[in-house]
């Protein structure tokens, strides 16, 4: 039976299963469900273990477990270790679900329910795809593990430390992963690229008080007017960072990384226009794509300080904070990058005034050479199934764990995603779309069996 | 009987009459207190009354009431017209009064009340000392008018009209105020300076909605990045405005003036020390009350945008907003200063911004030349009485209704305050020291007979 026919026969069994898993909610965040989110691993230890995968376990953690699986019947065949997580976000505000987001329901052709997509029913998909192999040929063309978290949502707290102590276990050619998107519908991508992160906040201080402006105002320095002067010195009118060594391990664009770019065929007008914008910005000679996909930035995400009521106040503010967080890429080191930032703002502290600064987190881009035969056959792999072969793109996010698992497993990390863009991931009535279930589980299937 | 003796022997009668007039709890700003309002303007006509003044009389106004006295019986002798108020501060935080604001209270030579220094206290200096004149002499030695507003704590809405429709009748060679401070206990001074004001408030807008840093971090226009650009325009790294024209007007420093300032022997450093400032900021070129005195600033009050909460969050917020005012001094005009920050404003929005401008309040300067006789004479009195002749200041802060009286009622206007910097006004526990008591009887007596 070919495997089209046999995913027809067994949809309506598939979807019933997924929907189960779905309505349990396995909220990560919220300490209330610490008892759903044991059952929502049970759950998929068993389900793997009806699979036919061996060796299931549910790792007790510091947090959530960890559930790990594998076959390892292909001697002389690459590993793949398939990660994901069950856990899923919280679902306020709940007013706004259309239908509850823990009854799982279909309408037209799309699934609804809090983990739709992101992320159980993208790991339903490779566990249903193993069981469909093992089912029609009795075994597996390749060696599989299976790792999957329970607290991707909560910045994967305990799961690097148990990849550093189960190396071996966990050991692989490559790492495979469904928890990203499709460009749009129909135009699949595989995500070559990720943005590391930094963080930090500051305050100024000048006085410690606030001060009146009739008595002294011309006369004191403003903690106001002194982090404007702190935070321009941080930017060229273009968006250049001007923080020294903050371009320190960007990689140039390469002609062939401009290709994939303008292979997407971004529609930037169309962007501007849906936000409302007067116009893109960013550094000079890139395009929007390129800019958050291959680009660092440095944003200023809060700034406060003084009277915000209505009317006005002649106050002079003794003191003003900021927020600040970084996407990095390429070989930036978030460590060293944070440091060059923190020495920037003590050397342009303006007279007048002290400074405080908090430092916050540090993740490091992922980045692997679309050239790897593993990210190859995955694109042919798309190309089979939806007639269009994968594009290899860079998305302007973080995701932390991805950068570990290329660093402590395998530097191979194939980010073959399966969700649209506009699924509703973290907010009211998130779905998954049942094209790309459907052919989801053939993409999964006809790579395993062509690698 | 000398004036000394005639105030040691009616201390405890003026004591007690001024403690009766702040019992009324007459607080412009709050409705429910309409009532006292009248109670305060009635029990004030009656004490003008029984001080021998003439054609006493209540004005209704859109808001609360004035009351006007006068006493012309010296021909050829110079008018002059005594302004204050009965309108007092609010008086939250209730709790941090050591007695309550509207049971006065004598503690050491200190009397405590809301309205104690401001003005309460200060203008009934003036009626008692004109009816100890008339109770000595049976005449005044000049023609006195008494000009006396319920609304100077709410901006004297009401008073510039009625200062316009009313000139006949309040016509004047000099204005004598009493609602300032000494320098310091034993050394008197007459403000010859007010800065005038001018505010406004404005958002820059980026996008129609916040957005996601890893999304569109480095391709579009940041609302912080964009005002912090435009407010880093406004000033260079000494405090110099750089907005065009925003000196116009503004008068050099003349030795005079300068000396006028030596003589303050103003301590910058314990000024430094007392407010925790790294240094004293402003103009070069200029001491600190030279700068407050005599320059004028443009300062940032409010500036917000983005996330304020704990922790960091990724957002590219699409707005930010921004307060500003100005303290202006000599003949800068002020409907001119707000048009050209407009103007600087709108000619420095950063690229993939727009901005929404809000202008505020307008009012000019107050300043007079101290060679004026009636300032001179003023002084004179001063010296006579506290054994220091009073230096001319300039105050930093605003009182527009004093450029009022001297646009429309007299070029002269004498600023000749009783009060002390630090007997917290608009705050708890305001107070009035009996030494300036006394001696502010004495010296407006000094100053009635000596012009």
């Amino acid at each position: 039976m070919s495997y089209a026919t046999y995913f027809q026969e067994h949809r309506e069994h598939h979807l019933n299963e997924l929907k189960e898993w779905l309505s349990i909610p396995s909220i990560s965040a919220i300490s209330e469900h610490k008892p759903d989110m044991l059952r929502a691993a049970e759950w998929l230890a068993e389900t793997l273990k009806k699979a036919g995968l061996e060796h299931v376990e549910i790792h007790p953690t510091a947090g959530h477990p960890i559930v790990t699986a594998d076959y390892l019947h292909a001697p002389g065949k690459p590993t793949v270790l398939v990660y994901g997580h069950y856990d899923v976000q919280p679902v306020d505000p709940l007013h706004l679900w259309e239908t509850p987001p823990f009854e799982p329901t279909i309408r037209g052709d799309k699934l609804f329910a809090r983990g739709a997509t992101d992320d159980k029913g993208q790991i339903f998909l490779h566990i249903k795809a193993v069981e469909a192999i093992l089912k029609q040929e009795g075994t597996l063309p390749v060696n599989v593990k299976f790792c999957i978290e329970g607290e991707e949502e909560i910045s994967s707290a305990n799961l690097p430390a148990f990849l550093e102590s189960n190396k071996d276990m966990l050991s692989a050619d490559a790492v495979l992963i469904s928890d990203t998107a499709l460009i749009e519908k129909g135009k699949p991508a595989i995500c070559t690229g990720l943005r590391g992160l930094c963080s930090l906040e500051f305050t100024i201080h000048t006085a410690n008080t606030d001060l009146h402006s009739g008595s002294f105002g011309g006369g004191v320095p403003n903690a106001l007017h002194s982090i404007v002067e702190i935070l321009n010195s941080l930017h060229d009118k273009q968006g250049r960072v001007l923080v020294d060594g903050f371009y320190e391990g960007v990689l140039p664009l390469s002609d062939e990384m401009r290709n994939e770019f303008v292979k997407q065929a971004f529609d930037e007008k169309k962007l501007q226009q849906s936000l409302a914008l007067e116009s893109l910005h960013g550094e000079e000679g890139y395009s929007f794509v390129e800019r958050v996909g291959a680009r660092p930035t440095l944003e200023i995400n809060g700034l406060y300080g003084g009277f915000q009521g209505e009317g006005s106040k002649t106050v002079i503010p003794k003191e003003a904070s900021a927020k600040i967080t970084c996407r990095l890429v390429a070989n930036q080191d978030p460590a060293y990058v944070l440091d060059q930032i923190i020495k920037h703002l003590e050397a342009n502290v303006p007279t007048g005034a002290t400074i405080d600064i908090k430092p916050g987190e540090k993740a490091r881009a992922f980045n692997i050479d679309p050239s790897a035969e593993l990210l190859q056959k995955a694109a042919d792999a798309f190309k089979t199934v939806y007639g269009t072969r994968a594009l290899f793109t860079k998305d302007g996010g973080s995701i932390p764990i991805v950068e570990a698992f290329s660093r402590l497993i395998a530097p191979t990390v194939v980010l073959m995603g399966f969700g649209l863009p506009d699924e509703n991931l973290h907010a009211p009535n998130e779905h998954f779309n049942l094209e790309n279930f459907d052919k989801g589980l053939l993409t999964i299937v006809e790579y395993l069996n062509q690698i």
